[in-house]
């Protein structure tokens, strides 16, 4: 997909998006979307699309490390739980709780056990959510490996992109068919009524973005709020210039060469 | 400055972003930087370049929100404390403590003794820090009362950008020199050997960019940490493709039109 | 119930109190311990029992204060997640999510549909938490309207007490058949099997602690943990003497009256 | 020390304990005492008497675990910023920051580079926390070795206390002549003239209890605020007892052997 068409589309959902934050900080709306998907699908593009127009005040961003040896004790949920959205944010998580049914499986950090009473205890925890009135918007990024394979080629050629690949990656390579596996099973456990996943091809990452994002509109209600009145009386002097005793601006980057 | 060029020149200190992360990671450097200066300044833009190519596992953006009524009555640096870095951890602090000194004092939210003291207390704070060993590095985005105000202007039109005028931006338009006044003072009393201001320029916020970002480098030593050799063998099996069962990817977005 | 005879009843329990902390603590099981009941019924005095002999590292005190203006708007179980324990710990909690059905209901500080949606979903919430291996004990101190009476003029008297009555009291007192109504109506919601309610009688509140402690070690296995051996040796020269060379210690508070 | 004198003369310290919390609350005043001592001075007999009479939502003991391997990068004083007193509360640390120039000096887990700038960093920092109106109150809980052995044997053979005994202490009991070395190096350092130190005889621990809380009370303001009025009227019924359709209470504990 071209750049320019790409822009203009997404120029488009941009002006949405900016209505559905305003919309949801006047009526206290909490916004949850989760962002699954394998390495390379494309979760870090799409948080960025989304976030680049939304009052970072407004927006949290949660990729949460891997566990401490103390949280690893805990109740499953418990170190994502604070991250969920107070009223008027919308909060992206970029990888989830689902982490358990896909990467802990498939790589054995999780037993069989562990991921047998995650994909049972899940949609028990969605519904407390959802009952409580957080929206909750689901997606995997789905890309075949064929583009997976180029998106990494281009991750160690380009030095730009080298530190996103990690030795869990080569290891995933491998298991293609064992993420798929998992990712059945998870949907078989998971896809509900109260809070269904949707998939989104994302073999072209660009098309892709505009049709998760359009997709995400299209489940909020089209509310439309009124931007506020802001009275903005000319300035009664001419423009003033920064004038600076103790410091003055460092000489600028040089552009010539 | 033309956006070619800006890119151009951009890319070159992105190679030289992702070295320092890197360099951070494997000898855990902290790192610290303080964004602060008008509204439209472009600190904003700034942290999207500087975050754009680094892990955000290591890299930490801080836009506190406005303190709860408890944190107004703890030590005034205490909501701060517990986002400085850790080791390997790259931290941009979207305005920070320095709000006492800038916003509170002109608007009046602080009082001239709290502001007073701030201003004696804050050299002691950032020298604790320094003799931590956190690089701390401060930034003044200037620009001048005609920039502001076509920036203002813009944002006022802009359905894209209207949400990030409020009313204390209109409050502020008028005080544009108690502002300078209020700066100076904050640089007199703060701009100390172990903790300088840097001043930029960003009247043309591309150029400000990039002299920000290459003054940043240019303060961390320029040791180079290789690359981790990643061993990369050529998949055994033709590349497979996503195989959905229960769930099919969504009609994608439509392009034509 | 006489002191002596409560000291020595209490005593037999502390062993098997600290017997049990050791097991918590050698297999990582997590214990949750919520306290409810009326005012001046004896809540704090039993925390005080328990904690007495358990290592403070090991056993924490959850008695949140009301909720701020942002977790007012979060999920209801958000803030209370968080302190739940971790392996081998012992959470005690003075008054819990259970304020939503006692005082927030009768005082009218949650609407009726927050309260019927909380006790809808309490069984779930605490479904999830027992299935996570999480032992959950819920109690609730009964005292007749006589007793609190009492207990009520002795605070009103004594100024060591004074401080615990509040002007929540005095409208408490006004509607005790309403906080028992609302408490029936929470049993009946949410005494379920894998998260009973035990019901302790504490008139007498010394009574009442034996009785509790007793009931809360009956409902964990008995299972012994043997002590750490240690090795002690005598020390090889006579016991040092504390000395001082720049500060002294202060005079003793004077005895003699 | 006989209990029924130590009980008289805590009881008049009460009084005072609990009109000295009422100021706080009334005033919005923050005090923070750090207790530090040797293993079994009596640190935790200390805090329980303090707490024993104050309201928990406004008296906080901190007695925080081995820092995370994370809080082992950070600014050394991060980890115990975020429990400083907000406007109202009396924090009492059971240990503190102290600990590097006390058990990781000794005990060799702080190397001497990084004490020594401990030493040199703290002054400053209790500095920054006196000038913003924290009361910060220092004990050090003297005792000598017999009575340590004494108490030592005690924990050995008390099942009750045994648990408090661990592998530190066994080291801590051949090094108390490091110990002390350490402590003189640490108040040659750290008893400034804004955050003295004070030293408390604790071989005789009532004793030592009634002359620490007298010393932390002289260092107070003795203002008085006055108890608020309650208007409590008599019930217009007969007081009610509980009563129980769901549930029973459970039959009392047996107390006829």
């Amino acid at each position: 997909m071209k750049r320019k068409q790409y822009e203009k589309h997404l120029e488009q959902l941009e002006h949405e998006l900016v209505a559905m934050a305003r919309w949801a900080k006047a009526t206290g709306e909490r916004i949850c979307v989760l962002l699954e998907g394998r390495d390379t699908s494309g979760k870090g593009g799409t948080i960025k699309a989304i976030a680049q127009r939304i009052n970072p005040r407004q927006l949290r961003v949660v990729a949460l490390p891997k566990p401490s040896d103390v949280e690893r004790t805990q109740w499953y949920f418990q170190r994502y739980v604070p991250h969920l959205p107070a009223a008027g944010e919308i909060v992206l998580f970029d990888r989830s709780w689902y982490n358990r049914a896909g990467v802990e499986k498939v790589m054995g950090f999780a037993s069989d056990d562990e991921v047998w009473r995650f994909l049972h205890a899940v949609p028990i925890f969605e519904q407390m959510l959802v009952d409580d009135g957080i929206r909750l918007c689901k997606y995997w990024l789905s890309c075949d490996q064929e583009a997976q394979e180029e998106r990494f080629a281009e991750r160690l050629e380009d030095p730009l992109k080298r530190w996103k690949l990690s030795p869990i990656d080569v290891a995933s390579r491998t298991k293609f068919a064992e993420y798929s596996a998992a990712r059945e099973a998870m949907f078989a456990a998971t896809h509900t009524e109260h809070a269904p996943w949707t998939v989104v091809d994302y073999n072209d990452q660009k098309h892709g973005r505009l049709t998760l994002i359009r997709n995400l509109l299209d489940r909020l209600p089209d509310t439309q709020v009124p931007q506020d009145e802001l009275d903005w009386p000319e300035l009664d002097h001419p423009p003033l210039d920064e004038q600076f005793d103790l410091l003055k601006p460092i000489p600028p980057f040089p552009l010539e060469d």
